[in-house]
């Protein structure tokens, strides 16, 4: 939707979509149906009626289930008795097995477990297309001095290239704790009514390590409806990561007033000023790190449910992971275009260091400063 | 969206709709022509392609503008380039003066303005409602007599219609600072590209008051573009309400456990278990109430603005005070439906309380501890 | 202590020392005896007794206290537990008076309206004197030209009286905010363990009402125990006063990149570069702007309270609301310190303005741009 | 201090006093010293005259430390001050080399990398008190059936067991994240003014292995100066912990709801009422889980630094990662005492579900629904 625009992509977008989202959920139950078919829980016949049922979109409205979603709290509710009404209209015997001994957070929360999975990919995409650039670039400014800032007051001397490889650690550290994060939530949620898969007695085990291999999601110690900690430190990782971004877009943001103009990032224009060009790029880096602390917090609130499901924080979780994802999805295709498209100026980065000689006392000259700049850039870039 | 079904309303959903958010810019730079070609700063005809050309959407493509915005880092941008091509195809000489001496942000915030104020007719109206049931509540309530919980544990008695007045008197507070605050969000954002109505010369003040005039909204002393205080406070006021509604939804649910039943909302069902009746209204508003602080912070986070107009804060606002509003709007009809439609169950009140004689001090009974309980409901009643 | 330094002030230290925490509750429980002796309520020995006691800190033990807060969940019941045995010393027969009919909340939340009120003294204080610095900076400057600048890029020329007119108007806008919001917060808490005001019969609100007298607070229609939308009102207003702060020192730590050079703050030094001037005053405010939307959420998670006394959220209110107002006093001060002693570089800004004509096209000069600035300006210092 | 009594322990607040806060700077200005003379950077006399002034608090006033910190933005600029005029008295040539190439930011963030690496110490003894508290109550009970309830209503049979099973794998998922990230930041700073070792030529990367070494503590490829994602992503650990830690404070206060009465903690006594018993253990746990997600999004909008060292973002870290962890250390040792101390009452648990048979169908008996709940019970207890 407009309103958001800057805050997704366009493939984030259609991972998010309401038919995505349909899918998702439609994808859980199927493959539900078929491993109690498989396991002998319900009659292969029904699995078969209830997974053809369930592998198109066809007959799900999604204007109503949401309007039937704001009156049961959960999506799962509606869409469940609409499958059921489909199933029954072709094999009436078989609709009583529909979501049989499941429950809607089930449902729900291994859907969008596997819709975050897709979103990531798109994200380690990005990510690797990022962090290349940024190498590329500390390489290739290895050796062009620029001013160190410090409170955004001249410093001493530094690199661009160590100026990079800071910038290349700093995602790749990042990346490392999202994707180890991502790994944490790619698990199942699979417990019934109250976590004890209480409809399926000894079978209740197999099923759900059936389930998770079917949906190639990591099968838990058990289904965790009560505990929002591993979308809360998913979340906390797009945040970190998001920030790093955000800093990146400070920095370059900063390096590109005129005044300055030691890079230009690629940039957009102005509904108002033809001579203009703005770092849009920056900008949608910049207002997405405004946006995640929030959605973080969120999250953090959230971990506090009650019992074995709770009232509330379970029905705002999901709303804030994805839109998480989004923005961090928006942040690094911005920022993606940014270093893959930025100018860098090496005159004008020595043109301004000299311009400080007069401030800088004599004894804090390049060649007394930039000893280990090189060495510090060469161990920034094996990843920190 | 699915996703995100529970943090609105049909009718939010609606007001903010890529339809509707394009016809409020397009209303924006239609009230612009006009009153410019009023004031001789266009010419007339141009005026009236223009007006023409923006009073319907047809020709502007929602997902075209939402993938442009994220080029150009604003919505403006490509809307106007398409207004620009509307205007041309019918009346090439008055294209030059679509969006004449106004900047992206003067359009994007009063269009933006002007659906925060349609949102706030729906919110009044359902605070209306709640209030007015609350009252009633606590008025049919007056002398029922039950437990008043502190820490979660039994204190002294207190009456149902002391509390519930006390809720009435929560959300009234809170309602009339969100309308003063709306008030105040509603002005025009008018000041062309620096803020200073640079293309108008000594017809740029009187041009704004036109523009608010035509819009029906007050005029500032000056354009706001580097200023978030207005949008952060209302959020602010938006967040206080639906945190007490909030407050009123723990309360409800707490006492609809069935092991102490003193009320029931009317609620949703659930999708594995047909004996349970779940308090979905409460859910709904508890799910909101963990929204909105995020939402705050973001809004205040975004009060650091660079100069006369900011990279990144002001890219992240409207985002986060639609969803506030929507999610406001959740919140209220939900509540709205539990107040109306609650159950009271006065004896259970009194076999509570009854059942705590034994810790509590019979010198503590409701004889000795009423006497000022009905004084202050008539105190709370009258809105505090 | 230490470790927050830069987040509170000398002043406001004292303020929320242990000392006056102490005294400000023993204030409470002074009047409160001295109230209910001339209402009868208690025998006038017993309330002069309990005046007499509470008039000092001596015999009330910080350290201990706050151990044993930690025990009972609230510092009240140590604090009246010293009381009563400071009593029971000299008058034995007064000790079952002390703290006679009121709750723990009653006394913890009075005696923090009452620092906070304090506080808002010292904060308007250097309110008025930032307001008047920045109104004369505006006039001084009232025709001095310069770059305004969109997105961290050059666009028109504005003045910086203008400018200046701008942060004046903002935080004039916050002040009447903050201060509106002070005013409803200065309300006396009173109401007995449910807010009943149970142990006094038909004396109970006269009891209220004198005490809030007596306190110079504001009587409320009755007790607001399980409300905090009061407290989150307040400290949301100091969240948009800090950040409107934080948007006026990002605005002078630009402005004073040596590239750009057009403003300086007296600014401190370092420890490693003796050549440099750092923004230090900026940095605290920026500092203090990132600190107030975490304190902000705090407060608006804390709206869910249950029933008569919440279980948690009440007891992280006051800390964040201490916390809240100590940074932005700490803002402010600082804030206050910049603008009474910024540099104000007028050729600066010519200069660069003159250097962008060659990107800013020749019919966006000055002379045509700068018609109602000046009107605008005025418009401003009005008060907006 | 008192007003924020509860967000703490007094051992916490032992580690980060004043005096422990100055002892841990003067531990690297010290450590400094010596590995610099080691490596013949400076005299070997002058390392032993400031490793001796440094090894005492003799002479630093914390008072006014604190004041001057505000003046300059950092406490180090004092320190080093009083430090060298320290060392000058005795030594006079030897106070040039005290903090020689090194900045304040060096000096700042390593001591409190070091503080936060002792405070960890006492989390992790209670956490493996807690967990150990929780396994043992999860065996004990493993066959006590009771209630399991969803969105506050009851659902279907589980055990204690499971239930105490589940905590304490959440406790310690959360646990293993904490300690990660807490060896994660356990990493030197120390890069001097701009990150480059500028001072030391091709003798910086040893010296800040060997300053590493004697600081035990990691050494990163490059100084960190400019990046916050170690510190964000750790109170993001403590907020996931402390949330996790919230839910089980809300579980036990609703199941000692005396209307429900299944468990009781220990808890505190009441102001008002003595024949209350509050659990004052839970509210601590959740002011802490209503702080923490504020202090983590001050974390997270921190991470958009400027530059080589930032302004104002760098300036408020600390003190939110000590408020966070004080606030966590005060939770876990809340939630401690619960755990060690908890009642548990099967009797009661089992009445309220035979309570609630007349509403749960007899098909969902624990005879049929409690197959699986043993063997979840104890692959929950392996650790997740």
């Amino acid at each position: 939707v407009i309103y958001n625009a800057l805050a997704t992509t366009d493939e984030m977008n259609e991972v998010f979509s309401d038919i995505s989202v349909i899918e998702s959920m439609l994808g859980v139950e199927a493959a539900l149906a078929r491993a109690q078919a498989t396991l002998g829980i319900i009659p292969p016949p029904a699995g078969e009626s209830i997974a053809a049922a369930a592998a198109t979109v066809e007959g799900f409205d999604a204007a109503v289930l949401a309007r039937d979603a704001r009156q049961s709290g959960t999506m799962a509710i509606p869409l469940v008795d609409a499958l059921r009404a489909k199933v029954r209209a072709v094999a009436p015997s078989a609709s009583e097995f529909v979501h049989f001994g499941a429950t809607s957070q089930d449902i729900v929360d291994t859907a969008f477990v596997r819709l975050i999975a897709r979103a990531c990919v798109l994200l380690r995409r990005d990510h690797e297309a990022l962090a290349a650039s940024l190498r590329d670039l500390s390489d290739r400014h290895a050796s062009d001095v620029m001013l160190g800032r410090t409170l955004l007051q001249p410093a001493l001397p530094i690199t661009f290239g160590l100026k990079a490889a800071g910038w290349f650690a700093g995602v790749t550290r990042c990346w490392n704790r999202l994707d180890a994060s991502r790994a944490e939530l790619s698990v199942l949620q699979f417990g019934g009514p109250v976590g004890t898969l209480s409809a399926f007695g000894d079978r209740g085990l197999p099923l759900a390590d059936a389930l998770a291999e079917a949906l190639e999601l990591s099968a838990p110690a058990a289904s965790w409806h009560g505990y929002g900690d591993r979308p809360a430190h998913f979340v906390a990782a797009c945040g970190t990561y998001v920030g790093t971004l955000g800093k990146i877009a400070r920095d370059i943001s900063l390096l590109m007033q005129p005044e300055i103009a030691e890079v230009a990032e690629p940039g957009g224009g102005s509904s108002s000023m033809p001579h203009k060009r703005n770092p849009s790029g920056c900008a949608i880096a910049l207002a997405a790190a405004g946006r995640l602390p929030g959605l973080v917090s969120t999250l953090m609130s959230g971990l506090v449910q009650e019992h074995e499901r709770s009232l509330g924080a379970w029905h705002a979780q999901w709303t804030a992971v994805v839109d998480a994802v989004q923005t961090t999805g928006s942040s690094l295709s911005a920022m993606r275009g940014v270093a893959e498209g930025l100018t860098v100026h090496p005159d004008r980065m020595r043109a301004n260091l000299d311009a400080t000689r007069t401030t800088i006392p004599s004894s804090a000259g390049p060649a007394d400063h930039l000893g280990a700049a090189e060495a510090l850039r060469r161990r920034l870039l094996k990843g920190d």
